[in-house]
């Protein structure tokens, strides 16, 4: 994600953020002060977003901020320094609750993402994400996914097909429902279609679409569509995922599984902002 | 919060999930094809911006989008419908999943907030929020608190006084703190300190600040610092407070129990829009 | 594309016309005049934007002006109204110059676009855009090719991919830079390449790549590149294509053309605004 | 122009090319990768933006990106290196098409004004644009106007008045209209009015208008306007000039000829970029 | 000027104004209690912005207020009703502030400028505002000075030539600095050049500028450039005129009196907002 | 406040005061030449903005331009340097009228607040500001009432509760409306309520009440007032203070005295910017 436009998410943070101005921080430190901040993970984590996302808050705030932060996709422990600032005490404190609000989140993200990788560990399946982000942080929540391990879905309605039952129960058929999208979308998108029943995946195959989302299968149907399709499609199990169930879908043989609780439903890592006088 | 200013936050979303056009609903329905679209609950929630966030979303995306939902705070069980727009389907598709993703993102942290709010029921505790909002959606997610029976704290570093240990740290002491606070601040605002130990709720009271955020301590020390206080300052505890604990905390005495999980770590209410022909 | 959206670059539009204010018209016209104004064609043209963009500047200047114009995608003659509005006069010329220059714009576009498409009548060959399109404008233009029968090539670096030379060079080979896309990008998209060679394309082949571009190949070389796919890959040729050699490339049995001059180089079409007294 | 606010609109285009990001150039470079990127002329051209516009887009992308072009106006040869930029190969290859998009159209317009200007050499009259440009380009598009040697007419409708038939139709005359301006326009900006026949030119030179657009003249006509005028206004020639006929209009002793073709239909000129390794 | 243009602002000044939202009326009034606004002028003044501004500023709070205001221009007594608005009272009282400081600072530059057009009655000279106007307002406090009786300079750098001392030092002479600019700048602008001497007049009158602003000149020199200039240029004198000498420079003969306090330092009229039953 | 955040802001009065280009200076000077620009105070003044507004304004500009003012608060004499700016000359002159507006009216501020201050010495009352400030500029206005020694009211509607007359009729009672706030609006803003006559600052008192704004009081019910309340609530005057009531206002014993003229009516002060080599 190119900076510079980033930055432009940032200032807005900032500004809910700051109002008017620290007026605890302004009236207490001098102008010349200035400190060490370091992130301290008060608990496991999985990095996302301390190498480049929290860096340039602090640098919004203050340009002659110096950050160093860990690698997307690093382990880490508990009471491990995640990141850290150096400069002017005040910009550090004001930088402090946009950087950590957005570090917790995405370090949440990459957290619950390696969870659900590592629990299909040896299966071919890769987990991957959903449009189910937060407004106004996809890009950022999507890269989240990727450091922890995770593959991104389509980022928005311009950039792939999805054909979902509203659409299909307009065209009469999966077939029809495929042939409009066909005349008009670019062909450099791929088509996926929602199939609910073997019937249905069997409709997909026959019109050559190159993505099925298996929609709310139970596992031995989901067996059954990866044995119909035999590798002409790829195929994609969506719907009520779990932890718990993530492994046993895997074992099904499906190439992907989406799950939206990555992003709508990680809870937040707890790390907190510890000042170092220089 | 004024709807021409969130219609701008709004905008924003939809062009994040849009982009240069929903090639999948373009493409099958015809432009005129007009149906209904229902919001159904698939869990129990306590709503929150389906009345007002709900309906601007669908709104922006077309000004001839009747719409209805839910007040804030009402307690919905599992199948009803919570929100209903009516207008052109493409339309509906478009509004979609920012509006699902901005309620379920609110419903998840007023039914959060009520299960907060249920458990201190009894005693003068009120719950509150935090500064640990998602960047950009801060003002939404406070009043989803609202619904949810919390009271707000401050919304930005402008509007409050919060005097934190790396304050103290600077000053030397609370008091020196407190002295350089009240010479800058405007009058209108109250000031706020964190305290960790008894010694400091004393330093507190005795240089008159009116709120003191009792920062981590046990319900011991909690039940201690009220009794100091009797009444001469706001009491706020803060630090660790779970479903699990809240009711003990409550039960201390204190007037105000912050929970940053409110915001940063509320699941997701699981919402589904459902369409309906007209 | 959302009006809401397309509103926000309409404003910047006509402040970067109007600046200050109209200094000639407000200082004539008295505020209650009012008349209609009519876009009438100064030669033939395929019509885009009219139906749409051209009702969206009008109503930006002023909510209460009555809009009609022709759909995109209709053929007209010289002397035709394409469009008309009735409103306020200062306000329907505070628009008039946004609104041509938008119009004459994708007319030329579409009409560009409906030359090349007709040139290939009779075969399978479909016309296709690029991303050389005027900063700003892209999914207007992209927009105004659909009106002129073409098909739209991806909108941005995000929802395609397309491996060019310098990929290729810095992985060593096709099939290397092929596995690192596959490694990283959405399952969603599809991967095209750029292939020189008969060679090259017979790489792209063998890596499963889903659109091969045929870059700058003699007709003989396409050709032979359509025998070799065999329909294993979309085949795409590009570079050079004019009005005057398109349909010998269609010839080739390509699957689509791509030509940057619809958009960075089409000639404006001469419409001029009429009033009318109402 | 002010970088900082070109730099803006810069940024608009990069979201608009870019959006989520680039899924090829980053699954493929490595991060630390390094290059020098050249654009090659494939054509001869006139330069415009290549010292200031382009190495704008560069930096935006990357502030830590050396640039470097040929100054506005310099005639270049086809194989001319017009720009070079050195940097990491990924934001190289992220600048290149709005960069390309802006330089070859910039050009266009700076080469097509030049061979207007250089077919009215040995005669007083000057080549000027209109207000027939590009929307969101306009400073742009002006600025490669003189770097082909033409001058400018005014920026927008607030920095000068131009009376034309809708408004003398209003006023009943050329008189009145001017009459109007007069009493409300500041009095730092000239005053044009256009004539469609001697008899309106010696209206206008009777009120004392500024300047008179001889609007779609033929060559006797405007040779008599110049004759009419003897010096007392500055004489504006306009409406279906070209490279075949715009030396015969010089010949008739005007001022100024305004070419809208200049920025509504100039066609790129074609620049390739080329990647060298360090 | 362009009431969306315009309404962009408006939501800026209503986000300052407003912040997180109104704690005090959302907590006290009845989301559907209605009430009637009322502006009553305190003292008496010249009206600007309350047949516009107001207006557009309750009814972006909320589009279904209705609203009715004094025309620019008209002449209150202390105690008239200058403007009303119909509508929630929760929304009146949100637009109260940010449409009072517009009104109150756009009628005290009318009044002012209103006092110093009848102190000039009987002479030609028009009293002209400066580009010393607030920044973020320059547009409506140029729309008040006219409300005034006032007449427009220039509104910015790009809309008109004025060639100060520092121009001149760095060229020399005048008559190099008029040549420079007659170079370059579009012919559709006027050339206004200070000078400080009656040689500079000439000199000035010698290379055929339009307008000379005479720099702080005593009226014994303005009065002797006057008979200098003899009707070959547009006279304005600047620099220390105030309500009390301004009849003494208009007696010299000048054509303008440019006044830089009208907009700097006009102090604000006042007005109250009452608010009335329905 | 942040300089990122105030950066916005002077980008948007650039683009106001520059519009297309600065005609004048780009036609006038060499690229390449340099200067100093000197701030002069022409009559004694009270320094605000001059060590961050100003230098913010050059170096967006121009990021290479170097700077140097005085802090707020010093008071400076007629003839002074308050600012000094080096770089290009032109982009010097490009920010000369936006920095110079800035300043004076910030520094008019600044004075102004100081001679209130000045007045009050010796008694404890302070000066403070309210919302009566310019649109867009409440933050820097603010700084400069601090700057001439004042200090801040509430910066918005969201960051304090201020119950006046509209809120009390619509409530019945003070104390209902009081009730009403403490009920919904966080716990760390103070509550502030008018009062006008002693009988509501009794009622105000015994609803315990932050703070009382006693509005338009003779200073004789003031002193009551003062009495009345015996420390038990903060005390504000308001209303009709000029500089030639305001020590009397305050012999009365109140906290604060609150001047809306601060920012509504402070005449600016008389800075020019002079040209030096370098």
């Amino acid at each position: 994600m190119l900076a510079a436009l980033l930055r432009e998410d940032i200032l807005r943070f900032l500004r809910e953020d700051i109002g008017g101005g620290d007026l605890t921080s302004e009236a207490i430190f001098a102008a010349g002060a200035t400190g060490r901040a370091e992130f301290v993970a008060k608990e496991p984590l999985v990095c996302a977003g301390l190498a480049w996302v929290a860096p340039l808050v602090f640098t919004t705030v203050n340009p002659g901020i110096c950050c160093q932060g860990l690698a997307d996709g690093v382990q880490a422990a508990q009471g491990d320094v995640l990141f850290q600032a150096e400069g002017p005490v005040v910009d550090l404190l004001r930088a402090e609750r946009v950087a950590l609000n957005l570090a917790q989140r995405l370090c949440g993200i990459a957290t619950l993402t390696a969870a659900f990788v590592s629990r299909v560990e040896g299966y071919k399946a890769r987990v991957t994400d959903t449009r189910k982000t937060t407004p106004g942080l996809r890009s950022l929540e999507k890269s989240a996914v990727r450091a922890g391990g995770g593959v991104n879905h389509r980022f928005n309605l311009a950039d792939g097909v999805l054909i979902k039952d509203n659409h299909i129960a307009a065209c009469g058929s999966i077939t029809e429902a495929v042939r409009r999208v066909r005349a008009r979308a670019p062909h450099t998108v791929k088509i996926e279609t929602e199939a609910e029943t073997l019937e249905q995946v069997r409709e997909c195959l026959d019109c050559g679409v190159d993505i099925i989302l298996l929609d709310n299968m139970d596992t031995g149907t989901l067996a059954a569509a990866v044995e119909t399709a035999a590798g002409r499609a790829i195929l994609e199990a969506s719907g009520g995922v779990t932890l718990e169930n993530v492994r046993e879908v895997a074992a099904t043989g499906v190439d992907f599984i989406s799950v939206g609780a990555l992003t709508h439903s990680a809870p937040a890592r707890d790390i907190s902002m510890v000042m170092r006088p220089l």
